[in-house]
C-alpha cells in the first residue's frame, strides 16, 4: 500500500521503517526537516509537506504529540482532509482527547474518507521490535483495511469499539498504570522504612494480591530488576511528562463524563509535582524518588 | 507436635483442622464456646481457656481479629505468657499493628519463649485448601521450628525479616491491593461511561501496563469473570471492613514512619465511606458499586 | 433601560423583579412557559422566545444552568446574536466554562455587540435581597454601561479582569469554599469523635487559624448556628449538585491550565459521592452527613 | 506563685519572661544549658535539672517539642513526677499526641498531683506579646488554679473539655488551617494561570464564601499583604515542619478514631513533600511555592 506517515519522532521513525520493511511504499513528513533522514536511509520517501506526502496515498498514518497537532494536520494549517482523495483511510496513532478524536472522525466522514483511532502501548522498545499493541476505535471494515499495516508495526490489535474507543481504552489503561505505579512505590517505601528488603518485599507482593505491572515488569526500586529503567537511573522507558499528559486526558474525560476518578486525580497531581521538580524526562517509575526523599528525610530526623 | 490454637473463627477453623489432618495434636480455644465444635468433630481437642489449651503445648498459634485481642491473650486477661513453659514457640497469624507485634515479641523473649509473626494471605478459600501464603517475621531458627506446621496450612512460606517484618509485608501488600482495586474500578467506570464494553476493556488492560491482581483474578465488574465475588453480588471473598482494617494499619504505620502514603490514605478513606454506606460485609471489589452509582447518576442526568 | 432577561429560575425571578423595581423595562423569557408568571405579576413583560424578548433591548441578561444552554441561546437554536442590534450589551450571569465564555465574547464582538461575564455569589437569599456580588470579566466601559443594572440586583460589583475573569474568579472562590467546607466537617468530626462539644470546638476554631466561611457563617453541624441550613435538615442554601457543578468547572480549568488542584480534585470527588448517595438537593454543608456516618459507624463498633 | 518552667526554646523564652514580669517566681530548665541565659537576664532563676527546677514549685509548666520529650520529662529519664510534692499542678503546653496526654494525666493523678493540657496558638509573636490562645483540657478547678499564669502569657483561655481536649482542639484547628492554606494556594494558582491578578482575586475571595484565615491574615502570595511571611521570602511565622507535625498527629488521631480525614490526609502528604523538597524551615504558607512551580512549568510549556 501507499502510505503517508506524518510525524517522524521517536515512535514514528521505527514504525514507518517497519512499514517499509513489510514492503509498503512509505512517504513521510515531519515539521522538523531533519527527522526525515532516517526514513530516507531505510528506503522510504520524504515529502516537504503533509499534503505532498499524502498525494496518491491509500492510507495516512499520524503519530503526533497533542490534540492540537492532530487537528492542525487534518483541518487547520495542514488542511490535509481538503486535499486527499475520497476513500482514503486515516489512522491516527497519537494519544489525544476523545472528544477531538470523535469530532475529527465525524468531519473526515463528511469528506468521504474514513478514520480510525489506533493509539499504541509498548513504547519505543515495542515500536522498534514491531510488537506494539494497537487499541482501535472505528468501523470494523476500516480496521480490516488497516490491519496489514498495523500488523507490520505491532503484534496485538484489539478492536475496542467505535470511534474514540481506542483512545478511551488507552487512557483508561494509562490512568490505571499510573495509579498502580505510585501505589507500588508507596508500599515499597513503607516496607523499607520499616526494615524490609525491597527485593524480598517485591517478591512477596508480586506473588500476592498486590501484584501489578510495576512489580511484574517495571520494578521502580533500583537493583530489584537489572534490566529496567530504575536500575539505570530511570533513563529510557516512558517519560514522566508523557505519563502525565495521558493522565491529564483521563482526568479531563472523567470530569466530562462525571465519573469518579479520585485516585486518578491525586496520582495525576503527584506526577505533575514530580515533573515540576525536574524529573519530567525520566521514566515514570522515577516517582519512586519522591518516596525516597521522604525516606531520607525520616532517616535523617531519626539520627 | 502438640499445638494450642487460639481463635477458631472463619480462618482458624480450617487452619486448625489442617493441622489435625497432618497428624498434629491440636487443642483449640475460642471466646465463643460454640466455635470449638467443628475442631472437636475433626479430631482435635477443645479447652475452656487459653491457658488450659496451652498446657503442655510445644507451640501456640493465635489467629485473632485485632491488636487488642492478641495483647490481651498473651499479657492481659489471658496472661498466657505467664503460664507457658520456657521454650514454647508462639506463632501469631493475626494481622495486627507492627509496633504491638514487636513489643509482644520482645516481652515474650524476656519470658524465655520465642515468637514469630506469620500473617497470611489467601483468605478463607486458601485456608480451606491449605494453600495460604505465610509472611513471616522473626528469627530464622524459629521459622524452621514452625515450618512443618505452616506447611500443613499453606504452601508458600516467606521469611520477610525480623519480628514485625511479616506484619509489615502483609499490610504493605494489602495497602497496594486496595489501591489497585480502586484504581481498576475507576478505570472501568471511565471506560464504561464512554461506551466501552467492560469485558473488552478488562481484556485490554489485563494485557497492558494497567494489569494487576484485580484484572487477573478478581475482576470487580459483574459478569466479566463468572467465578468471582462480583459475579455473585459480591458475596464471599475478602470483606471490605477487613480490607479497611488492614489499610488503617498501613496508614497508621506510614504516619509513624513519616513515609508518603497519599494514594494509600485516600483509598483508605474511600473504603471507609463504602463501609459506612452499608457494604462492610461484601467483598472489597464491591467498591465498584461506588463507581456504578456515579455512572447511574451521570446517565440519569443525560436523559 | 430596556432589558431582556433570559432564564427565569430561582435566581432569575428575584433578579428580574429587582430590575423592574429599579424602573427598568424588563421583558423575560424562559423555556418553561410558566416561569414567566411571576415576572408578569411584578410588572414585567414576558415574550415567547428569546429573540422576541430581545427585540429592541439595550441589554440582554442571561441566567442559565450550563455552558450548553448559554451557547445555545446566543449561537445555537436560540441564535440570538444574529437577531440583535449592533451595540447591544450582553451580560451573562450564568456560571459556565471559562473557555466557552471567552469564545462567546469573541464571537459576540465580531457581531458588533459587547459581552461581559458577571456570575454572582450570594445565592437565592442574595438575589431576593438585592445584595448579590457580581464578579465581572470584560471591558471596563462595558462594565460601566452595565453598572446601573448590576447595582439594582447586587451591592458588590468587582471588576476581575478581561472576558472570562469573572467566571474564573467565581469558580476559584467556589473551589476554595468547597475545600474549606469539607475540611471543616473533617475537623469537627475528629473533635466530636474524641469527646469535644461541636459548639465549643467551632468557637475555638472560628477564633483561631482554622477560621473560614463555614465556621463564620454556615456552620455545618446542626444546632451550632440556629439560622443556617444545617439547623433545618440542610434545606435551603446552596444545593450540593450546584456546588459540584462549579467544582467540576474548576477542576476542568485546572486540568487545562496544568495547575495543581489536588485538594480541589479530591473535594470534587467527595461532593460527587455525596450527591450520588442521594443528597444532591441539600445545602452543600450537608457533606457533614458523610462524616456523621463514619462517626456513627465508629461508635457502633465501640459498643 | 513559684513556677518551674521546663523547655526554654523560641516559645518558652518569652512565655517564662512574661511570668516573671507578672510577678511570679520562675525557675527554668532546658536540656541546652545556654538556653537559660535569657531567663536569668530577665530576672528568673535557672536550675541544672528539671527536678531541681521543680523543687518547691506550686506549678510546673512544660513546653517541649514531642510526645517523647514530655513523657521522658515526667516519667522517663526526668522522672519528675516521682520528685514533686503532692498537689503540684502540671501544665503541659506542648502539642503532643492525645493518647499520651491522657495517659500522662491519669498517671499524674495517681501520684496525687493534677495536670492540664494547655497547648497554644499564636506562635512566637503571640508568645512575645503575651497574646497567646490557650486551649485547655482538664478539670475546671485545675484550670482556675492555672488561670493567673495563663493570663500572664495569653489573652484567650478556652476550656475545651476534660484531659486531652485541649490537644484535640489544637490539632483539629491546625489540620483545618493546613487544609484551608493549601486550598487557598490552589485557588490562587488557578486564577493566576488564567490571567487574574493575585491581589484582586484575593480580595474577591476574602469577601466571598472562600474566605479563611489565609486570605484574612496570612496571604500566601508575595506582595498581597506587606507584613506577612510570604512578602519576606516566607521567613518567620509558623515553620512548615511544625505544621506537618501537627497534621501528622491529626491524621493519626483520625486513624485511631476511625473518622474520615480525606482532605486532611492529602494535605498532610503535600506538606510532607514540601518539607522533603527543602522548605521545612519556611512558614507553612510557603506551600504556595509548590503551586508556583507548576505555574512556571505550565508557562514554559506555552512558550
Amino acid at each position: 500500500m501507499r502510505v503517508a506517515f506524518i510525524g517522524l519522532g521517536n515512535m514514528g521513525k521505527p514504525m514507518s521503517r517497519n512499514l517499509v520493511r513489510a514492503g509498503h511504499q512509505v512517504t513521510g513528513f515531519d515539521l522538523v526537516p531533519a527527522a526525515g533522514a532516517y526514513l530516507l536511509a531505510q528506503g522510504g520517501q520524504v515529502a516537504d509537506s503533509a499534503v505532498a506526502a499524502a498525494a496518491g496515498a491509500d492510507v495516512v498514518i499520524s503519530m503526533l504529540p497533542t490534540s492540537e497537532h492532530v487537528r492542525d494536520l487534518y483541518f487547520g494549517r495542514g488542511a490535509l482532509v481538503a486535499h486527499i482523495a475520497p476513500g482514503t483511510l486515516l489512522i491516527d496513532s497519537s494519544t489525544i482527547s476523545i472528544s477531538v478524536t470523535r469530532e475529527l472522525a465525524s468531519e473526515v466522514r463528511k469528506n468521504g474518507c474514513a478514520m480510525i483511532d489506533a493509539p499504541v502501548s509498548g513504547g519505543t522498545l515495542g515500536a522498534e521490535a514491531g510488537t506494539l499493541t494497537f487499541m482501535v476505535g472505528g468501523e470494523a471494515t476500516d480496521l480490516e483495511r488497516a490491519r496489514p499495516l498495523l500488523e507490520a508495526m505491532g503484534k496485538n490489535i484489539v478492536h475496542a469499539g467505535s470511534n474514540g474507543a481506542g483512545q478511551t481504552a488507552k487512557i483508561c489503561n494509562n490512568m490505571l498504570s499510573g495509579i498502580c505505579m505510585i501505589g507500588t512505590t508507596e508500599a515499597l517505601a513503607l516496607g523499607i522504612a520499616n526494615g524490609l528488603d525491597p527485593k524480598i518485599l517485591s517478591d512477596i507482593m508480586r506473588t500476592s494480591s498486590g501484584t501489578n505491572f510495576a512489580l511484574q515488569r517495571l520494578n521502580p526500586y533500583p537493583g530489584v530488576m537489572p534490566e529496567v529503567p530504575s536500575s539505570r537511573d530511570y533513563q529510557g522507558g516512558f517519560r514522566t511528562d508523557f505519563q502525565l499528559k495521558d493522565m491529564l486526558l483521563a482526568v479531563q474525560l472523567a470530569n466530562e463524563s462525571k465519573t469518579l476518578a479520585t485516585l486518578g486525580s491525586v496520582a495525576c497531581n503527584l506526577f505533575s509535582i514530580h515533573c515540576d521538580n525536574g524529573y519530567a524526562a525520566l521514566d515514570y517509575s522515577s516517582i519512586m524518588l519522591m518516596m525516597d526523599k521522604a525516606l531520607a528525610a525520616a532517616a535523617s530526623r531519626t539520627k
